[in-house]
This record gives C-alpha cells, structure tokens and sequence, in this order.
C-alpha cells in the first residue's frame, strides 16, 4: 500500500495511527502542502485525488480518498484489531466521535481554510488565530461532553481499547497543541491522549516521525 | 423512532432521506436553529446532543448523533434497500462522496459559521456571501470531478439504485439553489440530483414537505 502523505497533515496522521494499529505495512508518498504552491494542488496529484487534499491510499491500483473511508475500508480488509465495536450503537457512537473531529472541528481550522482567511479575506494574524481557536474550542467542547457523559468511555474514546475515534483524538490534539490551546477544559480528551501516547501505534504515527517532516 | 429535525438543516434532510429509502416511519421533533436565539443551543436539547446540532435520532432509547454515523446505523440496523454497496471499495468510494460533501464542503456555510462570519467579525453580509459561494464551489468542483471521471456514476451516485451519497448530494444541491449557486459547471451532480428528485422518497423528505416547513 501506498499512502499519499503531509507529516502535519491531521487527515493523514489519522490514517497512519490505523495502519499502525493493524500492523500493516505502506510506502509513504510524501505530498508537500507548502512547498511549490502547494504540491496537492498540482496536475500530478489532481490525477491520484481530484479533491485536491491528503490522504490518499492506493491498495492494489486502487485509490481511496478520505481518512474516515479510508479506516473504515482498512478495518473491513483487515479485520483484525478491529477499530470499531461488534455492536451496531457503539459502531455508530465511535462513527459519531470520528464525525465530531472530521466534520465539526477539522474542517473549519484546515490549511485552505486559514490562507483563504489571510490571503483573500485579509484577516490579520491575531483574527486568524481567535477564528482557529474558536472553533476549535467548539469542536473540542463537544467531543470532552460527548466522551465525559458516556460510560462507553474508558481508557479510550470507546472502552479499554483503541477504535477509530482515537485515530480522530490524537491528531486533534496534535493541532491544538501546536496552537497552543490548552487541555485543561478537556480532562476527557487529555486522559485518553496520554493513553493513545503509550503506544507505539500511535507515537510511530506522530508528525515527527514521518520521513518528510522538518 | 424520533428525529430531532430542522426543516431546512441538510444534515437532518440527509436522515430524512435515508428513512423514507428505507420506508421506516418516524416522528419528526422540530427543533428550530433561529427562534429563541437557537433552540439547538438551550439545555433541553444538548441533554439529547451535547454539540447542539441537528440531526439526533432516538431509537428504542438510544439517542444517535451524526447524520453519516445515523445513516450508517439505519442500514446495518434494517438491511433491505441497502444505502451501501456490497463490495468494499463500493462502500470506502460512496463513504468518500458522502464525506466529500459531508466534511470538505457544508462544515464551511453551516449556520453557526455564517453567523460568526457576520456576528462576531463583522462581515458585510456580501463578504459573507462570497465566503459563502467560494466554498460551496470547491465542494461540488470537487464532488463534481470524482463523479465525473469514474465508470461507478450512474443515474445515482453509485451506479443506478440511490445510496448513502445520494442522500448528502441531495441537501447538498438544495443548499446551493437556495443561495443562487449555479449547477452549469456541475453537469453530473445537476444530472444525479434530477434523478433522485423523481423518486418519493427524496421528494418527501424535501424541507418545504416538513411539518416545521416556514
């Protein structure tokens, strides 16, 4: 398998924490978003995902676009080490989870998103950033009081295992760090990070371990 | 089953569609966005969702958040009329259409995103709506391109029964028109939405058939 990758990419540090967690093996093709203008805007990469973003995965000359059907598509392939539960409500609670970060919260801090903000709008650093933590303070609010009301919850987003909502977890939280939002209002979403970060799966999926990262 | 439901929410038409596919009744639980300055927001509903969006679906006790994690539920929980292929990268290519508009594309015109753009940052509302049209564009140029090069399109999305994906560029299309969109540059979506708009199922679940319908 082949990963079409960006080491601060949070779509494709989702993927690389499954693949991880599978144990299954990939080449990463690293994707630059900053150098050239953007190297997934160009023709090349257009032809391998027309959306234009990371992750892509190709699997025996086919190309799957999107990390959440990605995942879903690893964890039918490879059903061992399951990432989502034999039942059909916690299925859905830990699809719900994974939505939460990829719909709710992911999207409205994206790279495109924050140079449209600076480039054509002309927000200034400081509007940038209160635009990037405000939503990502929403989004992060909602996933702490989905995971803190729920006795699904365990070690990890769903029980005492690792499922797909903490492929979503841990790169959301990669990105708040990173922007130097805090954890405190999130002791849910921290406690889990601090699991998730005990395992090779995920740290050998961590931005600075990738082969392109700076 | 209960859908907590906004006439005009896409997320809430997306499950709208999916049940009448499915012929599975269910009472609509109107929750209006605007009056009381949000009723999603008060306490009454976030003890059902705690991210205070719609759709949430109560079945049998359990409530269900997450239009793609509700959809997904419904077609594992009731089999006929399936909304998903049979066959993996079926599934991982209609997941990805589903999220292609699910996360690259409504997240960035969502209600509560246009209010921030007007309320807290003082955008004209022309600056919004160019915010606005500029990302509702680059999702459907997107959707647009990975329908159009592939063999899988058919009358539908995926071939020629409706699926999952239908059930998001239906909403989707619905967004568009209302806020003046044109669908020339979408030929395939245009010609997929038609299609689904000779079918009851779509029909009903249309937002000026709800009985919140303004």
């Amino acid at each position: 398998m082949k990963l079409y990758t960006y080491f601060r990419s949070s779509a494709a540090y989702r993927v690389r924490i499954a693949l991880n967690l599978k144990g299954l093996a990939y080449e990463s093709v690293p994707v630059h978003l900053l150098r050239n203008g953007g190297e997934q805007l160009g023709e090349a990469y257009r032809a391998v995902n027309p959306s234009a973003l990371v992750p892509a995965l190709e699997d025996d000359g086919a190309v799957l676009t999107q990390s959440m059907a990605i995942i879903e598509y690893l964890d039918e392939m490879h059903p061992t080490m399951p990432l989502l539960p034999q039942d059909a409500l916690g299925r859905a609670r830990v699809r719900a989870l994974s939505l939460t970060v990829a719909c709710d919260t992911h999207p409205l801090g994206n790279l495109r998103v924050l140079k449209h903000l600076k480039g054509h709008m002309g927000l200034s650093e400081e509007a940038k950033m209160d635009w990037y933590r405000h939503w990502m303070n929403e989004g992060m609010a909602a996933l702490e009081a989905q995971l803190a009301r729920d006795g699904a919850t365990g070690r990890f987003c769903h029980g005492d295992t690792p499922t797909m909502a903490d492929c979503f977890l841990v790169p959301q939280v990669f990105n708040a760090q990173r922007f130097e939002i805090g954890l405190a209002p999130y002791p849910t979403i921290a406690a889990i990070h601090e699991h998730c970060a005990q395992l090779p799966a995920f740290r050998q999926a961590h931005p600075s371990q990738q082969p392109d990262a700076e």
